[in-house]
């Protein structure tokens, strides 16, 4: 049976599963929702949310919950309960600097606020990510010696927000001069990923 | 080497870590900082966040990922790839309404605005929950048939937002009528967790 992934027409927290799923061909299709037709349907999806995805029978929703999902299904969880926690702190912490961005760029569409937060927190707050990318060995994965969750969560934020879009133009630059690391792991990321980095040249430019 | 818990002294993000830590009688010691003391520390800690937990020579960060490489320690994971979903999604879907009850009761203040946004949306994202256990059947557990994170998720909620604290006898009345199921549930996870009771019945009352 094939998977449904339910979202809106935007890439936020749809889109990291997006890759994944191209990353590893797995046939997919999308139902994706306008805002008032999800209003009328919100209340028989569980919990209220999107994304959902169809998988084996079931309806399962948050991203987090359905990336970790698809990932032990693909079989790319370590069974080392230290990497295992490096990956999920990862996830979460990713889910929380996403929240900020959301606050500024999805709804106040605050261009100018996101970037005084860029250079006066999000750039220090990146730097942690990049210590554990160097620490592991800066060997092209964020944990382990293979890919994982890590870096489809860390290249999937920094292509998105920084390095494509509508905003490329002013944020690009800003990232590649604060975390340059970051802006390296993502384009080798893209470079050793073609699905991926088809995706991303063909996609249509979203404002979230 | 005996487990610290860096947080601050209250309930909050840390307090399900101490459930789970007592319930399976693992050792530990609690280091709370007061807000001026933690700004001082903050660039040295991962991240920049508590709750933080040495354990096993490391410093780990997050609260789901912290009682996930606990839970992982314990062996009460299921090996099911549905009931592990079903947990995290659980531990993910609280992560949202937590930090709603946050902006109501820790930063504004706004008890009536809680009452409100309970009344409102609360109580049937909460009858989504109610209905996962019922879909379990209600069995004492919320997922599979023995002990799960998902039954400390659940239980420390409701327990700690409207069974206790300063505000339980304004908003215990309130989930008893509109999600009688799971104060159920909460009384009986309590009933059979007498270090949980314990430490419920003798804590001091904190706002958070």
């Amino acid at each position: 049976m094939a998977l449904v992934l339910h979202y809106f027409d935007g890439w936020g927290r749809a889109e990291r599963t997006r890759w994944l799923l191209m990353s590893y061909n797995i046939d997919y299709t999308e139902k994706l929702y306008e805002w008032e037709e999800w209003l009328k349907l919100r209340s028989s999806i569980e919990f209220g949310q999107l994304p959902a995805l169809e998988i084996d029978g079931h309806l399962i929703i948050q991203s987090i919950a359905i990336d970790k999902y698809i990932a032990r299904k693909i079989g790319i969880v370590p069974t080392d309960t230290y990497q295992e926690y490096l990956i999920e702190s990862l996830l979460l912490y990713f889910d929380d600097l996403f929240r900020e961005y959301a606050n500024f760029l999805i709804y106040a569409s605050d261009l100018q606020g996101f970037i005084k937060y860029y250079n006066e927190e999000l750039k220090d707050c990146l730097k942690w990510v990049e210590n554990r990318i160097e620490a592991n060995g800066n060997n092209g994965f964020v944990v382990g010696n293979s890919r994982t969750l890590a870096d489809f969560v860390v290249a999937e934020f920094i292509i998105d927000i920084f390095l494509s879009g509508p905003r490329k133009g002013t944020l690009s630059p800003l990232i590649e001069a604060g975390n340059p690391k970051l802006v390296e792991f993502s384009r080798n990321f893209l470079a050793s990923n073609i699905s991926v980095a088809t995706r991303v040249q063909t996609r249509a430019d979203k404002d979230y």
